[in-house]
């Protein structure tokens, strides 16, 4: 993808608080959500610029949107939108940031039309940015399956097939929530070692899961494959993903179909999606195969994709537990890595999942799988973290964690920072943990 | 649940083709579906009544049908009516049987009226009945799982959780096809034990698999369990399913996480809803489980579930081939089977799915797994009937199948009879096998 005036790091917004240089949201980021304006307005599209938010169904009203997103733009989920393409994408994120831009949008008329559009964003609220049809969840990193598959069978972490194929499975997409929704603890069946027959109760084994998820594009028809040089442009953006797990759960159930209610009972979205063309000051090469690994095939290569197809981008998780939000305590930072370390590329996996033609719809959302790096401290979940709660966390305050309490809350971040581009963020993907329904309340009624 | 006017095998219907003794479609089925009168007109909801649909969304035009359900009916999908509970389903049905049937609505305007919202359902187009949000695919045929894990562990076949948890995962909602939809052949990755690496191209291993699908009703918000006893009352109805199956993409893909893209290429379903009020009459006792099985934990435990929460249908695949076609020459069976030889009831495949809170939502659809009996003739799929290919099947014609060819139709059937009761079916689940798209056309563009 090639840079434009829409990168410029040197351009600055009319929008003030858009050139704070710890902002998520420059000029150069332009990312899209779905947004009340109050708690009972009907839902609208909206772009994040600084603390305020683009009214998209305003500004079209107004007759500031290009013809081609006009209509996309006055929808209350990003589907529409997601279906149009890339240079429909593109040509709405040229008009915003020539909208935005203090250059391009001189103190006027015009800008105060587009100031007329413009609302807080703290006090939005946020939705769900799309309707979700399919959840598509993979393993992408190496890492992160090395080091599960090292505490399940020591002699050899991964099978056979992982340098091979992109292992995925699907989700569930009624139980995806966008960020700030709590959590339920969820009940299930386990089987402890030092039982007879497994018990049915609160999963004692929470756990979230650091991830990127993909938003698909205009998808493919049924029966169609998508050439991994082409499945790039079928990605509209990417957001942050926390795949809770219940641990327990999944032990016990996982065998031989994969996981289920360990997963399903939620997962979590940040809800501002930044496009893949925002992000393209921050791509990088694919990961660097070691020698000795084979090379994917063909119809999951592409010189391109193994050129710039990776992103340079740092996913964090920060904690904080009820304590520490008493004492009022900054969260505590867990973990950090970086979306380079990912064994497979975006594209080979939207590629991949259309290789068989299963057809794929505007709205779909692929999850990377747990980001977990080389380095203990980049590692995208406590399983790994705490090594299956062997090696417990302490936190500044002295407290102690295997896995999560009730209270604790999660939260995913992630931002882009590079040389001679502005950084910009994906802003914050936060759950908290609520415990769990007793079975007495669920079930005697 | 109650028998009640609506179930009495004596009743007749004015529609002289619902008293055919052959029909599926009699006064006492009343199943729904989603149909366009013709090519291009909107689709509307039905009801099939012998060779006939009755307009659901003309009745309520005219005002016959009960308040309750009038808009639900006016929809373009099943979702609403399935929203509404099964009261209003209950009086929905019993005006249905009221209209339809000879004895209630004797010749005259009340009758000219429902005539006139009837049309041949030879010149429909059957569309999906619903919106399906979520997919979710079950394992619950212990014959089934047997058979299979034979194959892969001759020694334990059965893992240790499946007399516990009712084994599922989650589908692909996008690639659920109405009956009739051709389906093509998938590409995909295979590891053939003879090459030192995997090779791309088309299945050669391609399987169907018989089930039954359950269609949830009201559903259940998130974080809240459905006790088993109020499980079937959250069902809707069933449908047929055909969860065709890429037997050797799924060898090389499935572990860790389970079937991906050994299945999500396409599942064809049956398009008439067929309620679980009109199979009352073909409830019978949950599987009887070997005295040295364990009981079934608590929360998947209802007394009358145990009594009546099984259902004596008779489930058939048939198959033409290409040949047979072009000869003239009717389909041949390969499977009979029942389900009430699963070893979970759909009302603990329900209550299951909802146990950890995980919300599911009017219009979600739950497969049963391939339904395989205890006889070789019962079996499912074809990975069994041929234990692998390892027995080839020869047909009448002396053709040879160890899996599906391109060309291939095969047609599910569904019927349930018993003294005392009328018979009843759930109408035909067909799909034909096209050619995998080749690899140079995919690909080279």
């Amino acid at each position: 993808m090639m840079l434009n005036q829409t990168h410029d790091p040197a351009r600055l917004s009319w929008v003030d608080t858009a050139n704070d240089t710890a902002t998520d949201f420059p000029l150069q980021n332009l990312p899209y959500g779905v947004f009340r304006p109050g708690p009972v307005a009907t839902p609208r599209l909206g772009v994040a610029i600084g603390t305020s938010i683009l009214d998209l169904a305003a500004a079209a009203h107004v007759g500031l949107l290009p013809e081609i997103a006009t209509a996309a733009c006055r929808q209350s989920s990003l589907n529409e939108l997601m279906a149009l393409g890339a240079p429909a994408w593109s040509a709405l994120r040229a008009r915003l940031s020539e909208l935005l831009g203090a250059d391009t949008c001189p103190a006027g008329p015009l800008r105060a039309r587009v100031e007329s559009c413009l609302t807080p964003l703290a006090r939005a609220v946020m939705l769900l940015p799309a309707q979700i049809g399919d959840y598509t969840d993979f393993y992408a990193s190496i890492f992160h399956a090395t080091n599960v598959g090292t505490m399940l069978r020591p002699d050899s972490p991964l099978l056979p097939n992982y340098k091979w194929v992109p292992v995925g499975y699907h989700g569930r997409s009624s139980s995806i929530v966008v960020s700030g929704t709590a959590v339920r603890r969820p009940n299930g069946q386990t089987k402890p070692a030092d039982l007879p027959a497994p018990v049915f109760g609160p999963c004692k084994n929470l756990d979230y899961e650091l991830e990127l998820a993909a938003f698909v594009g205009p998808g493919n028809p049924p029966g169609t494959a998508v050439p991994v040089a082409h499945a790039g442009q079928n990605i509209f953006g990417v957001v942050l993903l926390n795949d809770w797990s219940a641990r327990d759960l999944q032990t016990w159930e996982y065998q031989p179909l994969g996981p289920f209610l360990a997963k399903n009972f939620a997962s979590t979205i940040s809800p501002w999606v930044v496009t893949l063309e925002a992000l393209a000051p921050f791509r990088c090469p694919a990961f660097a195969r070691p020698a000795d690994d084979p090379a994917p095939l063909p119809h999951l290569t592409d010189a391109a994709d193994q050129k710039c197809g990776g992103l340079d981008l740092t996913l964090e998780v920060w904690l904080a537990t009820a304590a520490m939000r008493a004492a009022g305590t900054a969260p505590v930072r867990l973990t950090r890595g970086n979306f380079q370390t990912m064994y497979w590329t975006l594209a080979q996996l939207l590629a991949h999942h259309a290789s068989n033609g299963c057809n794929l719809r505007p709205g779909d959302l692929l999850g990377s799988g747990t980001v977990s790096g080389p380095a203990k401290d980049s590692r995208g979940c406590l399983l790994e973290l705490t090594w299956r709660g062997t090696e417990p966390l302490t936190l500044p305050n002295g407290e102690v964690r295997k896995f999560l309490a009730d209270g604790d809350e999660v939260i995913l971040r992630g931002y882009a920072e590079r040389p001679g581009a502005r950084r910009l963020g994906l802003g914050e993907c936060r759950g908290l943990v609520l415990p769990a329904v007793t079975t007495e309340v669920s079930y005697n009624k």
